[in-house]
């Protein structure tokens, strides 16, 4: 005899991003090089200010922190904000959480009961479905579309989702995982919703830094949406410390801040560590994010035009983040990402994606599509597409 | 206009342990001496190979490690459980966490709907709640009693609370908050009514080390007990490592180890600096242990001794954890424990203590005693003390 499994534990789907590991492993074993281009871990340096800081850190007992986060870390969190030009965001709207992941999950639990929706774009990130079964929250998926540029559907297509269940919308711009950068104009279509049906946005940014054409336009740039709007942040991708599990939450609701932050109290406190790194890197302006969007802006261009050059492949030129959604001429995508692993290679080479059907909701859609993060250097990206092209010649 | 916060934040209570900081930031802006007694902080100097490993860490990216934590650290893991007797736990039955919060919220997640229930013994760890409430999970409070050692009751007392709806028995042992540890036969009811009705039983044990009389019975000691016995575990106390945010779920069932792995994916990883700062303590055994227990040891016997001695106060000498929950001749202790810091002090110093009624969910109890976490020197908790006393004599 057994006890049973929670239906959120059954129906949390596993990561589709991670579930062909064993697939990748398998042929490692068999001696092929795997590039993986199925996961946002970026290969950019960490800074070493990040490690000099804790190397010189010299308190003799690694006490709990303030469920918070330490003030000097949020003091720099502000500055942050303020250089971006958010001047209106003080440190007190700042609560420090254990990763990107931690905020939007205390986010949805602060505002939603379980039963409740939240109206999501599909593709989405699929840890969105871990976190809203966790939460016992339901989401309800709008299309977008790649022959759209993944664009948002008009004002009437979001509108008729919204039920009296709905608490809020959870939007990704720069988008993970299309690469989409929401206009001002769709922000204000956004922001019209949220105050119309007095709806929350959870708004998460941590690609915010990724933007190669156009303008990233944060939710904190509507300061009408001061008590409707949340932002989820994150510092995994802007200093490639995503080991270190530190992000935030930011915004001007009072009872947001209070409510996560009773949350933060059952936890105890983000890892300690991982912030006297980061408050090391509160300088890092400029220089440091031109030189890394530089070298991202030089890997998009490489995996989009080696892409484009295969016969039946379809992509956008994704203007920011470091994800394209392409679209490949297969029938079912998660059998070509699997046989990709387990019967094929190029000169002993393969490539690790991660299939369409994880980034929706509704059944049927992504099976032509893949992502692929340009996490790697040109020459292994223009490697890892070859792999595809060769591939698509010789599957079926 | 602003949209409404959930019930479930609404309701999560704010940690009856943090929330009297505020009053005690005042007294110490008066430039009074706080002995912070409220918060189980340990001030054990972390070993210095923690940070010295840290300091040697030479991957250049902070990556994103496995969700189910470092192979080197689960091993680690694996050899202290099997140095502890449990020669039956393998690597694969461990699950890295962020600390052992996020091993009891998981486990919650995993094994519970909305709606569903506990059992747990009051008083009890305070954050059970705010779990519990992230979870939608409702704690059902079966009491227990100063007068008899904080021990369970009578096992119809606890089966006569067991619904349809009761998905597990949740026990603390050593317990925070008073020290008891569970006896094999109180184990044994334990595990009878989890076998008899099929529930599982998440076992907190991070004080699994803190034992000064008796023996400590895991719930991995009973094998019989393999497809219902979650444990969760943190190296928070075990190695005065509690900013480092690393702790664990331990379980046999395999549907649980794939459950909150999901869930584990979801969140991506568990810090890795934190990790790879407690696999260097692998080694660090018996010496260490004893020179800490008998530390603590002394601190009990003093924490016990001046607080019999302070007329109409009683406690009982908690034989293990680093906690006692002690009786005070007052009808109100959240407001004595106000007073306290707002009104009092003996020779420039008062005390921080952790009201009662926060470690009870049964409104009306509680409100005699408060909580005091031993983790200062002795000469610290005499003065801690003191104040206790000499307070009472001008308290109303």
């Amino acid at each position: 005899m057994s006890p049973a499994i929670s239906q959120r534990g059954i129906t949390t789907p596993e990561s589709p991003i991670r579930k062909l590991a064993p697939y990748a492993a398998q042929a490692r074993a068999r001696g092929i090089k795997v590039h993986n281009v199925n996961i946002g871990q970026p290969d950019i340096v960490t800074p070493p200010e990040f490690y000099q800081a804790i190397r010189e850190h010299v308190d003799k007992v690694l006490r709990y922190g303030p469920s918070n986060g330490l003030p000097t870390f949020t003091k720099s969190l502000e500055q942050y904000y303020h250089r971006n030009g958010y001047r209106h965001i003080a440190q007190k709207d700042i609560m420090v959480t254990t990763g990107g992941s931690e905020a939007i999950i205390f986010s949805m639990m602060a505002i939603a009961s379980p039963g409740d929706e939240m109206i999501v774009f599909e593709p989405f990130y699929p840890n969105y479905n871990g976190f809203s079964k966790m939460a016992a929250v339901n989401l309800v998926p709008v299309g977008t579309n790649p022959e759209t540029g993944y664009n948002l559907p008009p004002r009437d297509t979001i509108e008729e989702k919204i039920t009296p269940r709905t608490r809020a919308i959870l939007i990704c711009s720069p988008n993970n995982p299309t690469g989409t950068i929401l206009s001002r104009d769709e922000m204000s279509v956004i922001r019209d919703l949220a105050l119309k049906h007095d709806l929350f946005v959870i708004s998460d940014e941590v690609y915010r830094e990724f933007v190669f054409e156009g303008v990233h336009t944060s939710i904190l740039a509507f300061p009408e949406l001061s008590q409707h709007a949340i932002m989820a942040d994150s510092l995994s991708k802007r200093y490639s410390a995503c080991g270190a599990r530190i992000g935030c939450i930011v915004s001007k609701n009072v009872a947001i801040m209070e409510t996560t932050l009773k949350f933060g109290q059952a936890r105890l406190c983000p890892p300690t560590l991982g912030q006297v790194g980061s408050t090391a890197l509160v300088d890092h302006g400029d220089k440091y994010f031109a030189d890394m969007i530089a070298e991202y802006k030089h890997r998009r261009n490489t995996v989009y035009e080696t892409l484009m050059q295969i016969p039946g492949v379809h992509c956008q030129k994704p203007p920011g983040a470091f994800y394209v959604m392409v679209t490949l001429p297969v029938n079912d995508v998660e059998d070509f990402s699997r046989w990709l692993l387990s019967d094929f290679d190029l000169n002993g080479e393969t490539t690790l994606i991660a299939p369409g059907p994880g980034f929706y909701a509704t059944p049927g859609r992504g099976t032509h599509e893949a992502r692929i993060a340009y996490v790697l250097n040109s020459d292994d990206l223009r490697k890892a597409t070859n792999v595809i092209k060769e591939a698509l010649k010789v599957y079926r």
